[in-house]
């Protein structure tokens, strides 16, 4: 019950000091120079680690049912891939469940999957697929029972006018919730793709050159003009995958806006030249891979503080489902990659190790600040006395290639094969167990716990 | 059929000479230092003033049925005002017709209209109200007979959506036409305005209030987006207001897509406090009125270049009809303000005589690019041989005190009520016909003729 | 020895409220809804006006000899025209003393000049002449004599070169002292000059025209950049004047450089016409004016917020003195204008009244961050207990045409002659004592106190 | 006397072709689909590559004498390098002359280092070491002899001042010669550099932390302005490193001012981590390599468009020489890379192949834009008829493994050593003539020629 963690470089999003860190009871309680252990207990050596809060991925999607496919993941092989990662909690989006159902009902079906399941911790976005007034009016009970964020999607069956948004973004707002957006317009994306589809062009590549930048920042413009509309509700953008949507929300938080930003590992470390490989369809998610320039744009929207929060959009769709579904035809492909084990590695390796950010800035932007906007910090996202002993250990001097062989979810290939990355996960505990160590997996299923989440506060005033 | 104007200084988009000017039968012939007329020729002197190519104002709505009233100006009193202010050519906006009707009705009636009216020369825009197989196919032969320029309008009943937008992009683009757009978000006003109703608020201010710059800018961003979705569509806004919109316009810019902004002299002089007064309804136009920060966002759009073009959007409701039609309530009062008449002097007093932009840019902002744009270039917009003669004369040493009662049009007041400017209309020449002197108008109506405009073609590309 | 102001709307830079104001001994006492006088107590009524902390000016200029002339306001009268103004706080520049003299030195000067003259509370600013151990070594004392800012000049027969403003910048940042600079660029102003004298060119005109905004814009990015290189010091930049430098600013601060800058009202509010008309001599100032464009520039940094503070640079010499020195040749003219009265009102009636700005944003603008960034806070810069019981009252609903018949201090015109303001300064206090009421000037010479300032810290730090 | 490029993809800055190329006496003939050879002709087979102007590399230091050290590259090794490398012009920096030494001495002794020693076609850059009278009345004279560029150093002994720069500039700008610049703040780097000698910091990264990038932002920030100040003075920037120089750059160029920008491979490619490993003596240069973040930062301002041009900065000390002068002090080790021989490769692979740019983008950084600032156009830079025909083979489906043991300059190691690049230099000609072919040179020393170019004009105009 004691975990005693020696020697490493504890580091948080606001400090970085070579310490000693005590667990007990799977609470963080206390942080030192020299501890030195009095009862019996674990000990772990961290010499020359960086000893850092567990990964918050707060964008995966397990088990869900894409309607042509369900997901490869469930909450087992995922929460297990997160943890091999070093990520300790998940907020999974409630899929989308029967035409007109209530957000209570999904919330009853993903405790279901989720409870005997996830091996660490875990919440659930709701995800509001229309907008009427029982939906209107389930929301604050939602909050209540630990749901403080909402996802609306401005494309795909289930999308929402302007109208919708507003009514979503003020009840949201009022309610002490935070909406999350995929934005992308539908209707040019249709407009496209009908094209396509009328000349025959339905390699992958046409995936990419159906859904153009523009048809992301243009949803992104519109979301940030609702939400200030809405009365300055707060906005979380996800997936970023360009630079012009970025420069909308550098324009947007210049203003002073609510506003923050998740971009993912695949936005800037893969591009759309992968297209016009044989395994173009092992890269379809949405938005698509862009060009390097936008990877350029990306990352300097990292450096300058522009973009918040790295995540995954964990979607794992295995090669066999793709070529199966879609007989290489990007319309029937299931969208979505894999990723939710690579994060942190990859991460660490293209922005610590290059210098691109700090250490400190690397856990805001991956556990503390997600933590913060969504309504789980102080317990989890910071290495403090009280908070959960949720810790990931990174050595900065050994290389892992990616191999998918040695990952440990339930598809069959990764996006980053042969990726050679400067760090390891070496270990992560969740409360204090350790569920990962030297490349192996070891916890139960159902031992991770449903996070209550509180009612969104801005992280300026958090703590 | 000659006119010599001797020793002014003649201004053209890109040059400024102290010369004299020839124009006979209708047409420059001739610029030289000392022209010596040797055939009976009226000879006008023009020194110390500018002599510069009559405005094209492109923006006005004459006789417009607004579905509550009928604007008080036709195309006789509209177009002798604009004369008054030394405006030789308008492109009016063919009003809104029956529900479904043909661009080819409405097209026939504005001839209509025009035809034994107007004093000046003048063209018209078409309005895509809805789109369908029809409407589009009618697109190019609309353009054959003249008509290069259509607009869609974001809100009021015959708002577009984005597939018609983009649809109507396309085909407008491949037709050779510009498309114009009234850029505002139709949800967030229905809803805020919905909810002022509810809450009984329905003073002028709540006009304001009911349409915040959001509602614009958001719009102005989804219109950039959607033109470059629909294969880089060439885009003109119309009647910018706020600063937000000119940073969206000013990235697009910065990525060299073809896209031009007009701003109004209500949006760079007027601001919203008017609403607060007594004669708050005589106010009433969207979009609003804004603070004076954003004029100050406007004027620095002006002197770096970003905003293009200033026109007037003319749109004359009496008091008379406001306060009749309204009882007070923004809800039932007509939209638009009057102006054709002072555009000219209002900016050349605001702009040049401040040394803001010197007069070569204004004549490029007020007539030579609104000329090229909407394919009415070289015979307007320039003083050049082989252009239509053309001419306002300007005085910078005169002031001029702005009274209604010393209007041109048909209404009942200024906005400009007491204005001092300094400089003074003193003629204007429409095809070397001397229509307004010395504060007298004299010409007769239907002497204007219908102007067939060019296709569309970029002003970088244009002779 | 208690004074209660009633019903007015008491303003700080967080917040405005509807309350009473109690004085007591010099020091606010209690602020409250409705506080009931319970001993004998001056009652002021200030029923539908604001009541705000004291203005503070940090930049002014009295008593200066510049070399070729003294200016014409003593701490008496620049004083007593500061009170009138509704300013209860001044730092005035320790003028230049003898080739390399003492800081110390030029203190005691100082303290001699107002210590039976000043009206108000007052402090200094060293200037640093020149770069010597000697003078490095003064300024921890100095420090801690409470004079914890000192200015370098990069023009004027004192700049200061590159590796002088790296030994300053360090030094005063080790002592805790905040740099501030006048940015021009003197080989280029040099050049410039040069040129014009050899050409026979020296009417005021050619004053502006020896210093473009270019000289000013290239000292402020060299500024800027020093100081970073200087340990990230602290850097005050006074009297900006063009929008370029404002953009530089702008980058610095959005790299969460530590830089301030000021502007003046007559960088707002008048333009280099005015060096065209007869009255050019009265205008010669440096920076010099600039254009309407700059002008616009400037509001816009003013409510985007990259300006911080409205000070005057008052540095009064009459028309008679720049005459008879300069005989009209600007090279001869002595630099700087009045203002030190004016500043308040001007600021309140183009920036709040229009709404640019709220009066908290006015009083942070003129009050609270001055008295924060010069090391006065709490003391100045608020109305709350504990704080120094400076008022201004000023009515948002009479006009005021500036007139120097009416104005305080001791020269003979005003730049400002026949500025129309909405607003009227209708009472000063001082530490509870009224000194300024009705238009009527009752305070004694040598009542104000020197200030003994803490040492700089970060505003945001800053209690 | 003929040669037939058969079958490749030709590219132009403006344009890109897949056309046959014929060469005739060593200037292009004719370009056409199939080119069916009548006379005896050499043919060469371009089948899938990309036939392109040669490289116009205008920054090479060879032969230099830095002082401490001479450079290993003399005229022969280093245009040696070129060729194998793909460019086919070079423009050298006179180096320093004895002190005082007149322009024409220089130019006296750099022809006669280059006469017999060229393979390929060169000019120099004159360098103006100090101002005077004598040194500014040989600058027509030198112009006239076809240099028409001259460098001005704001660091080293022989930095100039802000005077000797305004004149420099004018001068300059009035006898049609382009001004360049190396832009570092001298006395921040003598600051920084005494405080790390006082404390006994001289290891290779010192050097980098000795000239932080604000030395360098600073002094771009300055010649912008004093260029300006000079009479809108044409201005070249050389070997941008940083992301806030190029903030500077935008802001100017945003402001229409005559100004280019030209980085290097090793900014885009290197980062400041070099120096922390043991062979950081072959990194040192000023300005020193950044970090990535600030590569991020440039290849942004390469898809903007804001940098201009990609040359080299050629100045090669061995491994040798670095180790013995400095006895690993960076102090006394002689600053600069190798790199002429893999420029086109490096930036094509980073570039073209990333699609970052586009081949023709590639020949106008590369070969076209500097021919034209350089006034070498059309004689360089072009393959179109009348051009002399250098001409670089690139096929973009090898790849290419950099050692240096398999480079043509004359030192002993390369800073690329190991690179992967896709993409190889498959041959090189110049006038028409083989350089190099299948990794073999074959030329003779004093084939190239001296090339008198053309004043300054802006490239808008240029042809």
């Amino acid at each position: 019950m004691r975990v005693l963690i020696k020697n490493g470089i504890v580091v948080n999003a606001d400090a970085q000091t070579r310490q000693d860190l005590l667990i007990e009871n799977g609470i963080v309680r206390q942080l030192d120079d020299d501890i030195i252990p009095q009862l019996p207990c674990e000990i772990i050596d961290a010499t020359d680690c960086y000893v850092m809060p567990g990964g918050v991925d707060v964008h995966t999607h397990f088990n869900i049912d894409a309607g042509i496919a369900r997901s490869c993941d469930d909450f087992f092989t995922g929460t297990r891939a997160a943890a091999c990662g070093g990520t300790t909690t998940i907020i999974d989006h409630m899929g989308f469940g029967p035409t007109g159902c209530q957000l209570r009902h999904q919330l009853g079906v993903y405790h279901g999957y989720a409870a005997h399941k996830a091996v660490i911790d875990y919440s659930f976005h709701g995800v509001i697929q229309h907008i009427n007034h029982a939906i209107l009016d389930e929301i604050p009970m939602m909050v209540e029972e630990g749901i403080s964020s909402f996802k609306l999607y401005l494309t795909y069956q289930y999308k929402l006018n302007d109208d919708d948004v507003l009514q979503a973004l003020r009840r949201l707002h009022l309610s002490g919730a935070l909406t999350t957006v995929h934005p992308e317009n539908d209707a040019a994306i249709a407009c496209k793709r009908a094209e396509f589809l009328a000349a025959g062009l339905t390699a992958p590549r046409y995936h990419a050159l159906s859904r153009p930048l523009e048809c992301e920042a243009e949803a992104i413009a519109r979301m940030i003009n609702l939400a200030q509309l809405a009365g300055n509700a707060p906005l979380y953008i996800v997936h970023l995958s360009n630079g012009l949507g970025l420069d909308y929300l550098r324009l947007a938080k210049s203003r002073h806006q609510p506003v923050w930003v998740e971009t993912c590992p695949q936005y800037l470390l893969l591009d759309e030249r992968r297209y016009n490989t044989p395994e173009g369809l092992n890269f379809i998610l949405s938005p698509p891979l862009r060009n390097v320039s936008e990877q350029d744009k990306l990352w300097c929207g990292i450096s300058d503080g522009t973009i918040d929060v790295v995540a995954t959009d964990h979607c794992n769709f295995s090669m066999a489902q793709r070529q199966q579904l879609s007989g290489g035809d990007f319309n029937r492909c299931p969208n979505g990659l894999p990723g939710v084990e690579n994060r942190l590695l990859l991460l660490f390796s293209s922005a610590v190790i290059t210098e691109r950010i700090t250490p400190q800035r690397f856990v805001n932007m991956t556990s503390a600040l997600p933590a913060k906007l969504f309504g789980l910090w102080p317990q989890k996202g910071r290495l403090a006395p009280g908070s959960d002993g949720d810790v990931v250990i990174i050595d900065p001097h050994q290389t892992t290639e990616i191999r998918h062989a040695e990952q440990h979810d339930n598809g069959d290939y990764s996006p980053w094969e042969g990726f050679r990355c400067t760090g390891a996960i070496v270990r992560t505990l969740s409360r204090g167990e350790t569920l990962f160590c030297q490349g192996e997996f070891n916890a139960r299923a159902g031992r991770g716990r449903f996070l209550r989440r509180k009612p969104f506060s801005h992280p300026n005033h958090t703590e």
